[in-house]
């Protein structure tokens, strides 16, 4: 191996992890556009309750799995989640 | 151990491995009822620009992350919210 370069598994590895980071936080903080959107305009006719019901019950499962795991990048990615999915269910709920 | 039970860490297992099925599928399936309402109605205002931005990228990311990980749940968990996810957006581009 060429000083200075690294093996190739390492290289995948890291680009890897990279990518999977990446779409962990745009998969995230996607929601916050959403919750601000919603918060600003009220509009909550185009919104779909049983999206935001299964989902919100699915992020707060996928929180639970993070935390039997003990896998604290799945709780820490799931609380922001939930925090914003469940944010946007209360006013599908309250503004409808 | 007692006949006809297992051991703890299987049982630990089998139900962690449930809640994250469960919640897969959930988080999943989720966009659905989200595509037929924005079908149905075209209401699309209520609908976050930047969230489907976003989140398309994010789904089309995991989707990489998978493939590179052999991570078959996960491509093809991430092939149907693409699907999905790609269809609001694109309602969103076409009827606003």
């Amino acid at each position: 191996m060429p000083p200075g370069t690294l093996p190739l598994p390492l290289n995948t590895m890291t680009l890897t992890d990279l990518i999977g980071t990446l779409a962990a936080i745009l998969t995230t903080v996607s929601f916050l556009p959403q919750a601000l959107h919603t918060f600003r305009t009220k509009d909550v006719k185009g919104i779909s309750l049983g999206m935001y019901s299964a989902f919100t019950v699915g992020v707060a499962l996928w929180l639970v799995y993070g935390l039997l795991l003990n896998a604290w990048p799945v709780v820490i990615a799931n609380c922001v989640t939930l925090a914003l999915a469940s944010a946007i269910l209360v006013m599908k709920l309250r503004y409808r």
